[in-house]
């Protein structure tokens, strides 16, 4: 699938036509809007809204955003202003996110982001940062509550005869961008697999209300779309061509503390089985972040009792290609394919087995909350602290500092079946206590918060008063360190005049990242 | 409709029936099971788990309950324990959760609740409540976290000739109670007008996960299920006949303030409407809450440019009728129809104009996610304080002490399409703000909260990251008299070092309640 000159048979009046031209650009209309990526940025202006593919590592558009930081560098250099206001399915490549931002490039980014540049810049008050539900993105853009999006910047495998567009390895928000934009550069990646064809399922059938209908999908493997984009021609104002590969690297085995917290979620499992709550053998629907911990669990649940269980997640890795090949997993259907080179070996080595088993689908559906309810997903993310009556902080260090966002998170743990919230127990080697009286910012309220899980142990939060969670929570999931401090401020909150259903002491109740703040530590000397 | 003696005409070797039994309970097998309350609640032992009928101040059991209070006290006299886990489906009426809360009669309590004693005995921890989503309250129970239910006890209009359940003035959780529940015992309550035969639709199409289907509701006036109750007779324990009014009370005239906040919201429609983000004079499905501000936005909607709008909400008041009378509401979804005397006598002296108009539908799809989202709800609830970057506390007063509960206000602020909080911009002659620098809990979380409203005005916090939101919400919603000290918190939260993304100074976030809690007022003084 490299690229290669075309053969010498081809007429001498036609211009030379790669071969992988040829091969993925089957449509002549477009043929003849192949530029640079330096000529195709040019297309992009100062203060415009820019909505690029991209969902985890996989599917960012790889020679339009670099072309576009450079850009924006040379602009700034001669004098000029350049930001642009920067939407995309979640994530994007590391390198694209930290380019833009050194170059200050970014004036606004929504939904979703990973990287230290960015992130940097956000915490510093230089971009504006809107931190939404992954499932509320295409509606609030087809609402207009971002403006009108100027140009998409969308990675496709290749233009079928038709002109229709073969999704790449993420499909994310990439739908939406196609329809809404007013201009649209295309990046045609014949680094992405042909064998890909097929795996995609986009479902055309949402809309705003009042005009919204059911969406007929019952079972993980429900294919209600069709394997390709729509786009009108008219408004592809360039198509790049790329070979260049998605950067997800390969998963490093699980170490002690994720394969903990794994046990005791199969733990969980086997006791639901057991209670009838959860079917045997088949579970429900999974959804896992992307992380070590979650790792762990999908590398757990191939050594236990399953088979055939299905997930429904946003991103697909290198374990799951496991997992579907020896049945643990029979299908798996999410919105992101984050192979490592080895794991995309493999998926194009067997492509006929796993076209079978995997299904890639916009965010919008990947994440709906009706599918989400439907389906019964057993949502499994990870946080960065919880507090004693079980609410989650996932975005905020100390309350004021953003790490990445909530992404999906919220939409599998609000309309979920099982609401699950994982974490080692402590960071900073100890430093951090990932249990802590009050968190300084709430995600996930008590109210779709079920099940705490660290190493340590597993809270069990379902039917639960506030005051019955919190020693359940501190005794089952806090380091020992931090569990006498805990419980002696949940017996002082409780004992206080008027403590009130969720006990709380307001001016103890962030003593644990006051102490952070002065000594660089939860703990207590 | 009053219970009266049955005629003279009766064949002397047959027992004397009341018209009443005969018209209300028109099946022979469920004749023989009428008993007294106080016979019926025999069948209730100390630690039963019982789920009754009831939401806001409709359709609770009338006759059973104050029994069964009595049953406990007397209980309790002769020194025996009697306690019940109360599962309803929301608020029931204040006299009921009174009586069984004097008598100290409940050990936990789920989902809602509304009434002072109940409240105290919550606050003070010799009450277990569990304030969970509305709509997440069949799925638990038939999951069996909160164990088997022992007895359901569910008031009805009506037994028909082949044994199905007329419901009465509101459906709540009625269908899972008479599914779940080991034994039942029915009240059939003559004060319900037959004519309310016909206005319920109970859709028995959903399911524990793998099995749900998709809901095929596309539209508020939908009908999808059946206008009675299913119930297997072998679990009816005993039929109580009673003759009661639900306590629904006459609405009063909306105040200044609320009339405020109203205009606020109609200029916000007004502006989506020219915008083209809502649809011109049917807006989109409208949910609002219970109470005055709730009130003065129906009663502004009347003097507004719409008509044929739609309602997709939990509860029906008197306000609704007129507003359905004059065409300005086409259709209006509920699961509780509150309605004063004088609001049902209307009711049914124009039944056959209402039955067109009104359905009653059980909780579970009231307030179901799929169907919010589907048919794009325009949520307005009220709220106890926000804060600066638009997290709700919708439920505990200084962080600790329960009002109510979170109800089905995070069904639809999660799912819907628009998401709005109301409150007065003070309580307590103000001296409680309802802009605070960080609410000390959350209910409805930055990521849910669109648009924020008091009678100061409105603040639109879509597409808006949290710095630009904070004075926003202050300028446009805070009481001057603490506007300033909220602008002055907000720019050294942003000067602190590494202020980040979400500026807060920790140590002074609940500064307002802790003065509140010093002092008796947040105004410093």
């Amino acid at each position: 699938m490299h690229a290669a000159l075309s053969s010498p048979a081809a007429l001498p009046t036609e211009p030379v036509l790669p071969a992988t031209t040829a091969a993925r650009v089957r449509h002549e209309a477009y043929r003849r809007k192949i530029v640079s990526a330096q000529e195709a940025v040019q297309w992009i202006r100062p203060g415009d809204t820019v909505a690029i593919s991209g969902f985890a590592s996989a599917g960012t558009p790889k020679a339009v955003t670099p072309a576009l930081a450079e850009h924006i560098r040379r602009t700034r250099a001669t004098g000029g202003d350049f930001r642009v206001n920067l939407l995309t399915g979640a994530s994007v490549s590391v390198e694209t996110e930290r380019m833009l931002a050194e170059v200050d490039g970014i004036a606004l980014r929504m939904p979703y982001q990973s990287e230290a540049t960015a992130r940097g810049a956000i915490n510093a008050g230089r971009m504006d940062y809107v931190d939404i539900h992954l499932s509320h993105v295409a509606q609030q853009v087809w609402e207009g509550y971002y403006g009108k999006v100027d140009v998409a910047v969308v990675e496709i495998s290749g233009i079928t005869e038709r002109g229709e567009l073969i999704p790449a390895t993420s499909i994310g928000n990439n739908k939406t961008w196609l329809d809404v934009a007013e201009k649209v550069i295309l990046e045609v990646n014949s680094w992405v697999p042909a064998a890909m064809d097929g795996v995609h399922d986009v479902y055309y059938g949402t809309a705003l209300p009042p005009h919204r209908k059911p969406i007929q999908l019952t079972d993980v493997e429900d294919r209600i779309g069709q394997p390709y984009f729509h786009i009108d021609p008219a408004k592809v104002v360039a198509v790049v061509e790329t070979n260049r590969s998605d950067s997800a690297s390969a998963l490093t085995a699980p170490d002690a503390t994720s394969k903990a917290i794994a046990g005791h979620v199969l733990d969980f499992f086997a006791h639901e089985v057991a209670a009838g709550r959860l079917p045997a053998n088949t579970l429900l629907p999974l959804q896992s972040g992307v992380g070590n911990v979650a790792n762990a669990v999908l590398a757990g649940l191939d050594s236990g009792p399953y088979r055939g269980l299905t997930c429904y997640s946003e991103v697909l890795q290198d374990g799951m290609l496991d997992l579907i090949k020896d049945g643990t997993v029979r299908f798996a259907s999410a919105t992101s394919l984050a192979l490592s080179e080895a794991g995309l070996k493999e998926f194009v080595d067997n492509v006929d087995f796993y076209r079978d088993h995997i299904v890639l689908r916009p965010q919008e559906i990947s994440n709906h909350p009706e599918i989400v309810r439907r389906l019964g997903i057993i949502a499994m993310n990870g946080m960065l602290e919880a507090d004693i009556y079980g609410n989650v902080n996932s975005t905020h260090v100390m309350g004021t500092r953003i790490m990445n966002g909530i992404g999906g998170s919220g939409d599998f743990a609000r309309n979920g079946y099982l609401s699950m919230f994982l974490s080692p127990s402590t960071a900073k080697n100890g430093a951090i206590s990932s249990i802590v009286p009050m968190v300084p910012h709430v995600d996930h309220t008590e109210h779709d918060v079920q099940v705490l899980v660290t190493e340590q142990g597993l809270a069990d939060l379902r039917g639960l008063s506030p005051r019955r969670r919190s020693r359940l929570v501190v005794n089952n999931c806090a380091h020992p360190d931090y569990r006498d401090e805990l419980l002696d401020y949940i017996e002082r909150a409780e004992a206080a005049p008027g403590a009130g259903q969720t006990p709380h002491l307001l001016g103890e109740a962030f003593s644990f990242h006051d102490r952070l703040q002065r000594t660089g530590t939860m703990r207590a000397s």
